[in-house]
C-alpha cells in the first residue's frame, strides 16, 4: 500500500499510462452512425475503469443516442460533493488522409502522443479517473464527495443531457461541477476559465431546380446552385470580417474595460496563435484584438460546404443544390434560438432569387456560460493551480463551447469549474491531435490535489 | 433481301432498337478511371457492330486514354465523301440516388427510354451504323463515300482528338464532317446548327492552413476557407448576373440585327426554357434574351464546389481548404487559353487575404466553331432536314460545346454539319436522360436520308 499519492502515482505510471492508450484506441467518434457500437463499449471500458478505481456506485444510463455514465463515492463526510464532468467520445477522425499515423493507434512522436481524443479529453478523463483511484488506495476514501456524469454526446452538441441531467437530478446534487473538459494555456501556465462561448447551428440548403443540368444547355439561362450558395455564403460577412447579418449583434454585452485590462495579460499574442493555427493572416471582427475575438465576440463559422461534382476529371453540369453547414459561437447577450432564427432569416433574405432555401436543424443550442468569480469551486482552483504550476493561472475566455455548463446552470444551479491538460496548438477536431506525454504525470497529480483542497 | 430502304427498316425495327438497348447497358463513362475497361468494351462493340453492318474497313485507334474507332467504305465514285464523327463515351450517372431507374439499365417509361447515353449520344450512333447498313444492304453500297471517327473522350473535352487527327490527317481527307453529336429543337422540329460554343475550364483550389482547425479556438481570429471561398466564387459575377472578371468580354463579337431576328424565331421561349430546366426564375446576362445568352454570350459557370465537413450530424471546424470546379463556355472573338488566364489571374486577385490560391488544370480548350451558311453539307442538311420534318429547321446556336469541330476545321480543313435526335429537356448530363421511342426510327430514317442526298 503506497503511503503518498506520489508514491501511488510513481509506482502505477507504466500501468496507468497503457490505460489511456488502450482508451485511445477505442473510436468512439459519436457523429457517426456507424460507430454508435464503439462509442458504447467505450462507455462500458470507461465504466469498468471506474469501478475498479474503487467507486462504489456506476451505473451506464440509456439515452436516445450514446449512453451516459453515473456514479458517486460519498465517503467524506461533512465535506462538500463535487459533480466530476467528462465525456468520453470524440470528434471524427476525416480528413484521414492528413493523419500521419492512424487516428485510433495511438503514436508517440517527440514527446507527444498522437491520436484522436488525446487532448479532448481522454486523457483528461482517464487521470482524473486514476487520482481518485490513488487518493481511494492512500486514505481509503478521496477527501471530498464525489459524484460523476460522463457523456458520450459532447461532440455533437449534447443534444441527449438537458433531459438525462433533468431526470437524474435528485442524484446529482452537489456544491458545483469539476469539468474535465478544458485545457492549459502554455507548456507550464495552467489557464482559470471564467466564460464559455455558447453555440447554435442549422446546415442551409439551396435548391435551384430538381435536377442537375447541362451546363452547355442552360449555364447562360438558369440559376446555378453553386453560384447562387457563393453569393449567400459571401453575403454573412462583410469584407473586413464583421458578422453581416442583421441585428446579430444587438444586445451583445461589451467587455468592460477591467476584463479587457485582464485579457491583455493572456500569453498568447496574435503571432502565437497564427503560429499555432498555421495561418498567414489573421481574419474576424474588426475593433478587437484576436483574444478578444477568441473569447468576448460572436461568429458565423462556416464548416462544411458542397454542390455538384466533386470527382476526378470535369462534368459540365449546371448542379442543382447546394448546401452549407454554419455554427454561431455566441456571448453573453444572445440567445441561441434567436441567432438561429437569424441566420435562417438571412438565408431567405439573401439567397438569389430562383434559389428554394429549406434547413436542416441541428438540435442543439446553448447559450454562453460565465462563472462567478467568487464561487467556492473556481476559489480553490485558482489556489491548488497557482501552488501546483508555481505561477497563478491566466483569466480564460474560451471561444468554445461546452453546452451542458449552461444544463448544470439552468437544472441543477450549480456553477462549473474547468480544469484539463491539452496545450494550446494541439490539434483538437483536427487531424494529427496531440498530447504531450509529460502532461500525463502533472494532470494525474494536479486531478488530486485539487480534489484534496476542500 | 429487302427493296427500299423504308422496308429494310420496318424488317429489322426490333431488332435494331434492342442492339440500342445492349449499347446504353455498356457504362462507358470516360471520366471515370475505374470504368475504363468499359469504356474499351464499347469500343469493341461499336467497332464490331460497324464491321456487321458491312463497313470494309474499321480498326481500333489507342490513344493516350480511350480508344478512336475509324474506318471507311469508299463505295460510291464521283460522290463526295463525308466523314461521320460520333462518340461512345458518356457522362458520369451521379448523382445515382437522383435516377428512377438504374442509368444503365435502360427503361422504358412514358414512351421515353430512360439511361444515361440516351440522347447524348448513343441513340445516334447506333442509328447512323444501322442506316449506312440499310443502304449498304440495298443499293449494294452507300450512295456517298464515307470515313468515320468515333471517338471516347467527348464527355471529358477530347483531349486525344487533336493528336490522333494530326496522325490520322491523310487517312481522314473527306469533303467535311457529319457530326451525329447533336438533337433536335421540338418533338417534330429540327435544327440546324449553326455555330457551337468553345470550352475551357479549371479547378481552383483555396487553402488558408495546413490544417483544419477547431471553430471555438480559431474561427473567431484566422481566416476560413470556406468563408473565403464563398467571397471568391461571389466575386465572379455581378448581383445582376454578368461575368465580372476583368478583359472576359474583350473580343466578344456581338450578334447582328439579322442573327438577332434568326434567334427570334427560335421555338423555344423563356418559359419553355424554365419549364424543361424546371426553374422558377432565369438568369445570366442582362441585355439578352435567353436564346441570345444560350448560343451567343460566354459564360463562367460552376460545375463543383465543397470544403469542410459534408457527412451527418455537424463537425465544428474551421476547413481549412476549399475548391471551385470552373468551366467557361466561349463565343467567337475569346481565345481559350486567353480566358483560361483570365480566370486564374481573377482568382489570385479576389480571393481574400490568407488564401493560397492553386490550379488543378483540365488540359482542355476549344473556341467556338461557325459553319458556313453556304457550305454544301450544310445545304443539303437543311433541305433533306425540311422534306422529312415537313417544315425548315429552325437555325440554332449551340449553349454545348464540341470542342472536336475547331479540330476537324483546323488540322483537317474540314466543316461540321450537325443531325441529332434528342429532344430539349431530355436531361442530358443530369439523372434521368432520356430518349422519345419514336425517334428512334426517324433517326435511322433521316439518317438515310442525308446519306441518300448527294
Amino acid at each position: 500500500m503506497a503511503a503518498t499519492v506520489a508514491e501511488y502515482f510513481s509506482s502505477t505510471r507504466d500501468a496507468h499510462f497503457e490505460e489511456f492508450l488502450e482508451l485511445l484506441r477505442i473510436p468512439s467518434v459519436s457523429t457517426t452512425p456507424e460507430l454508435a457500437g464503439e462509442v458504447r463499449r467505450c462507455a462500458e471500458w470507461v465504466a469498468a475503469r471506474m469501478t475498479r478505481a474503487g467507486i462504489p456506485v456506476v451505473e451506464i444510463v440509456e439515452t436516445k443516442r450514446h449512453p451516459v455514465i453515473t456514479g458517486e463515492w460519498l465517503g467524506a463526510p461533512g465535506k462538500p460533493t463535487i459533480l466530476v464532468y467528462g465525456h468520453y467520445d470524440v470528434q471524427p477522425a476525416d480528413p484521414l488522409e492528413l493523419w500521419e499515423s492512424p487516428p485510433f493507434e495511438p503514436t508517440i512522436v517527440d514527446g507527444k502522443i498522437l491520436a484522436r481524443g488525446a487532448a479532448d479529453m481522454k486523457s483528461n478523463l482517464i487521470t482524473v479517473i486514476q487520482a481518485i483511484e490513488a487518493l481511494g488506495v492512500v486514505h481509503g476514501a478521496p477527501p471530498v464527495n464525489l459524484k460523476f456524469f460522463f457523456e458520450g454526446e459532447e461532440e455533437i452538441g449534447s443534444p441527449s443531457a438537458p433531459e438525462v441531467v433533468a431526470s437524474l437530478k435528485f442524484r446529482l446534487g452537489a456544491d458545483g461541477v469539476l469539468s474535465c473538459d478544458g485545457g492549459m494555456e502554455g507548456p507550464d501556465t495552467a489557464g482559470l476559465l471564467v466564460a464559455l462561448k455558447g453555440i447554435t447551428g442549422v446546415q442551409v440548403n439551396l435548391r435551384t431546380s430538381n435536377t442537375d443540368l447541362h451546363s452547355g444547355m442552360y449555364g447562360a439561362t438558369v440559376p446555378n446552385a453553386l453560384q447562387a450558395m457563393g453569393k449567400l455564403a459571401a453575403s454573412y460577412h462583410t469584407a473586413d470580417g464583421r458578422v453581416a447579418i442583421a441585428g446579430f449583434y444587438d444586445g451583445v454585452i461589451e467587455l468592460t474595460a477591467a476584463e479587457k485590462a485582464e485579457l491583455a495579460a493572456f500569453p498568447t499574442t496574435e503571432a502565437d496563435l497564427l503560429a499555432q493555427a498555421g495561418v498567414s493572416v489573421a481574419w474576424g471582427e474588426p475593433g478587437y484584438t484576436v483574444v478578444e475575438r477568441m473569447g468576448a465576440r460572436p461568429t458565423i463559422d462556416f464548416n462544411g460546404l458542397w454542390g455538384g461534382f466533386q470527382g476526378e476529371g470535369s462534368k459540365t453540369v449546371t448542379p442543382c443544390e447546394a448546401h452549407l453547414k454554419i455554427t454561431s459561437r455566441l456571448v453573453p447577450g444572445q440567445d441561441p434560438a434567436r441567432i438561429l432564427d437569424l441566420i435562417k432569416v438571412h438565408a431567405r433574405k439573401h439567397a438569389p432569387a430562383g434559389s428554394e432555401i429549406t434547413f436542416t436543424a441541428s438540435e442543439w443550442g446553448a447559450p454562453a456560460y460565465a462563472i462567478p468569480r467568487d464561487n467556492i469551486l473556481q476559489v480553490a482552483a485558482e489556489r491548488v493551480l497557482t501552488e501546483q504550476y508555481g505561477s497563478a493561472p491566466v483569466i480564460v475566455r474560451a471561444g468554445g463551447s461546452v453546452p451542458i455548463t449552461a444544463t448544470f446552470k439552468g437544472v441543477l444551479g450549480q456553477e462549473t469549474v474547468t480544469i484539463g491538460f491539452g496545450l494550446p496548438g494541439s490539434k483538437v477536431h483536427a487531424p494529427n491531435e496531440w498530447f504531450r506525454v509529460a502532461d500525463f504525470d502533472r494532470a494525474r497529480t494536479v486531478y488530486a490535489a485539487y480534489l484534496s483542497a476542500f
